[in-house]
């Protein structure tokens, strides 16, 4: 680096870095670097922030402008070409990563009645939520689940996975998400694709729900060693009886409304290791206030219309369109609706937050709580 | 002690005690006596039994024998001068403890429309499984919920509690559980009564249901330190239909057929402490095999008729029948019906075996696994 | 049962139970007793009593009143023959069960110089405290460990075990410390005698120690899924450095002193899931305040000179001294020298009391917390 | 991007992505990036590598080459202009974080006798090793710790944290390691300069060690709820001790020699939430075999010399020196001396591989498990 260009970030404040250049440091900064070495006080203001400063933006992703361009794919490639055929969400700030916000990775993905993709596994976490079609279905380790709209479905860390739709179906559209920047950040990404392309189906279709699906009620003599849920799909019917139900009895949260985490049913943790998720309800007019924690986040929109601030900008949303909140940026949502309630589905990557002990949170004191927007 | 009537457990077995009495050793045991201390080998080999020998034996209570002396203990005496107005079951190998089996406690209770029992607070974890009648409702900590036939409601350890019956229902009976008898063995048993012998509901009625009674989705924010469930009722009907659901896709437990534990949603553990319990499903003609483990159960025919053959003994039951297995007799199940499946409630220490490291269990060898009953 | 001598245990309190017998009731209780059930309003005051009641007696067993008779068992019985060779101490409140206090054994062995028991295993968790002698040691599935006094050692459920004392030693006399009347209350005791009498030696000698006896180092790699600790052997000096290193920065406990809890390193858990130990130091001239907690505790005098005030009773100890303080009553503790600590190794059945939800503690109010005595 | 620029990943392999670039394809990716998405086909065989590609390379920092630069920076600035006076090690691969390897942060720090760094808290958990000088201290929330050579202290997540050295010392040097990259990377680093500039000293000296610092004794009725470990200092002559007791009863590691983790001791676990921390013993004359794993490892040589073969390259290292092994390159150590032995000190980020559920390891197979070098 030529001396001119070296950086130095330097701050006026006491206990932060404020050495002024000299020739005698200069050069020193050149020995230094030849030993693969750098003065910290060059770069300590710069890698030390004062508070976390994402480099992703706040995108919404409209269903109605990616419709068409993800059905199209069905036309373009074969999912035996594309490995898997999905156009991913690439946020502006995390192009490099191909991360739709954060180390999170999401896309969409369509299929026809009657294809299939290549089963594989993969270190990444991996989750899909249906938007449209019927007679989806996806198999983990030779368990075979059924899929609907609004359903969620776990392909966890390591298992083997594949996605199809019957041929008795329809087009079928969803929404993955996976963990795959986060992976490679951390330098731990395996991928296998399966010896056979494909694997049998070796259980009882939906045998996960009919064991696990239960209200507080386990199957006695199980085993399971695994980091991630037994309970591989989460329904949408009784997720959204859920929250109806919790509604009359909850003031719900002042941030998210009346909001549930998906849990893995054996430990009352998040459904798998990297990765949590949620679904919460607006209820009619409601508006929330404004919070910020760490952590990014991934919304779709399962029911409703309505819109969040994000950073102090205005997103209107509509049923399935996509949206980010990136890491300690303050959010709050709203509905739209004065009749109908709204629901929004959201994964997220709170679990590593938790697990290394970095959640923390904050609500906004001014304005009432709400952001100018 | 008179040297007549001394002690002496002598086996004749390599590794134990067997020493003869001899004038000059009674002389020693007499003074060890008046140190307080005494000689282990005059004792050693029967309190250190080569396996569990339980003094409880197995019985079996039928409802068409219990049932009108419940109902005529309303006539004979009131809530308020019985504390509770309990006809509880006493084995009649644990009669000095007032237990039902092993150290846990059993009674019948049963109370008219309008009545409601003083609130109090206790070391022991209790609950209760409706029997019959419309109406019944148990306060916990605030917390109302009402009640009907097979469900399961907890009062757990420390909390203050209270059960009624509506103006609007109709007589109803319960059957109770508690592990009062070993409470007091541990020599740890407070007993408080309300300060104003009823408590308030602060809540809306059937809210622990509603937060917490849904399918692997827990309210988000929650407050839960304590060591039991916060789900404090289990229904019926979502019981049955798990049961229904999971016998499609397993094969189910030799020894016990379709069973599931009752689990706190927040661990997957216990509902309580000390106190588990499961609900158990004999498709129609089912005969299970036979197993033995420590612990002590408890159970009450739900749904259909059958027998158990415990110790070797055949036990032919009903619905409404209770009955109990106590520590380390084999026991084995049957449906009687070729049409209808059976449904067996069951309570246990199970969790105290399984806190302590003491849980075992053996299948039976012989006679391809049935007893000779 | 008579109608004269039926109990029926009445208090004149909101809340309990107060029902007189009338001839009707009576005739009524007859059928109950029939049908192996009672009334519980007649023994509900009896079996819910306001706070624990121990049936134990506070106790000090003064060594030098036991030394010569331990040592006379080794001239009157073999160990062969005893199986194991020890005076028990006999609380006057649990001679049913051959306990020292509430359900915990002990008791005192000797062995001389070449002798060695025979190898068995059992539910019962048990330790060893070496009060004096050369040349002991203890077998724990294949690991030998070398004792002397003070030392501390765990022979915990399940394992095959087995003590000595080399043909170069001393006559030893240690102290054993068990749960077994716990362990038959809770009917899981199971008892092996090791099918060669004696165990093979498979480990270095003291590896465990050598192991797992580093200050806040693990060895790599370990595979440990036992309930109890890994580290088997806790030494007496690296103990008393600890609580003299401790006690200079700490102002202690006000009802114990400088007291530590000998833990499972690989949990920072109590050594062994039913019985829990540690090891306190008080000051010169300490007097702690009373309190009281559920549990049952035995204490063994480790070094120096003072005394006890236990549920308003004075007990003056010295140097090898045993003491128990059964549940729920006060004790405090004084040392009677201003020059020297004193130091009180416990073991206690706190673990279980934890592990059950059942721990509660209680500082004495009156008299600047001070029992007169 | 320019049509001509735009990256495909291609790969012909069963079950990856293998598209051809058309002029339709390439217009339809125009589309997408206009809509902040991509084809996930043309990027997935860059996202997902067969196995983990680390970023990172092998470095070996020769303190005969960095010494005199290090003890510079104090005639060139002062603790207070700097913040921090230190010379990070800066890995060619991770230049753009200012790592050492992966997401660790590794330098040298000086100060001489008198001087004190102001204190402070962040989001980045910090350990400093020592590596000579006289009277160097560390306090960490009001605890204040002196160290010397080899002594390892934690300064915890979110901690008050200052280093110094009395005036009655001598110049220092250590090793300071953090996570600071990672915690950038996660978008979750906050930064607290103390408001006055330093902490009090509110314990007496050095009372984390004589508190936590003993073989498997607790203090009782400690209170604890952080995510690191109570014991924030670890000496090296009980450290050597340790390694010394166990190498004289296990074979060790065939890839570490006799390796421990230093660990918290209220878990058994790390001694804090994202790192993690070893010593390792190689004894005289010992060459290990050749493994892989997922985390970065920076090494410290904290006595001996000899050599280790990172992902197929030699370097030979003396006492002070430090090197680093990236994520899932092979590595082996070798002991260059016959008489003595040799120990590394290592830190990494094991515990975020674990709590992540992303650990994996690999022994080298081929050449007898050693690398050619």
């Amino acid at each position: 680096m030529s001396r001119a260009a070296r950086a130095n970030y330097r701050e006026d404040v006491a206990g932060r870095a404020n050495v002024e250049d000299t020739p005698e440091l200069l050069a020193y900064y050149d020995e230094l670097e030849n030993l693969q070495t750098g003065a910290l006080w060059t770069v300590a203001n710069k890698i030390e922030p004062w508070q976390p400063q994402s480099s992703s933006v706040p995108v919404l992703w409209r269903y109605q402008d990616l419709r068409a361009h993800v059905l199209r794919s069905a036309d373009l490639v074969s999912p035996e070409k594309a490995g898997r055929r999905v156009i991913y969400l690439n946020n502006p700030g995390r192009k490099d990563v191909a991360a739709a916000v954060g180390w999170l990775y999401s896309g969409l993905q369509t299929m026809r009645p009657g294809e299939l993709a290549s089963a594989h596994a993969h270190s990444a976490s991996a989750l899909r939520f249906i938007m449209e079609g019927q007679g989806a279905y996806t198999i983990v380790d030779g368990h075979k689940m059924t899929l609907g709209a609004n359903d969620f479905v776990l392909t966890p860390n390591g298992t083997w996975h594949e996605h199809g739709v019957s041929a008795e179906g329809t087009p079928c559209i969803w929404q993955d998400g996976l963990d795959i920047p986060l992976m490679n950040a951390l330098e731990a990404n395996f991928y296998v694709v399966h010896p056979d392309l494909q694997q049998a189906v070796t259980h009882p279709v939906d045998d996960s729900p009919a064991a696990w699906g239960a209200t507080a009620l386990h199957p006695v003599g199980h085993k399971w060693d695994k980091g991630y849920s037994p309970l591989l799909k989460y329904q949408w019917e009784p997720t959204y009886e859920a929250l109806s139900r919790y509604a009359r009895v909850t003031d719900g949260s002042p941030y998210d409304g009346v909001i549930m985490d998906y849990v893995n049913p054996l430990t009352g943790g998040p459904v798998m290791q990297t990765i949590g998720a949620s679904m919460q309800m607006l209820r009619p007019g409601e508006h929330t206030k404004a919070h910020r924690h760490t952590g990014s986040y991934i919304y779709q929109v399962a029911k409703g219309r309505g819109w969040s601030v994000i950073n102090g900008q205005r997103f209107d949303w509509r049923e399935r369109d996509i949206f980010c909140v990136p890491s300690w940026m303050f959010h709050e949502h709203a509905n739209a609706s004065a009749g109908e309630d709204a629901c929004l589905f959201c994964f997220n990557d709170l679990p590593v937050m938790k697990a290394l002990g970095l959640y923390r949170e904050q609500a906004l004191a001014e304005n009432g709580g709400h952001q100018a927007a």
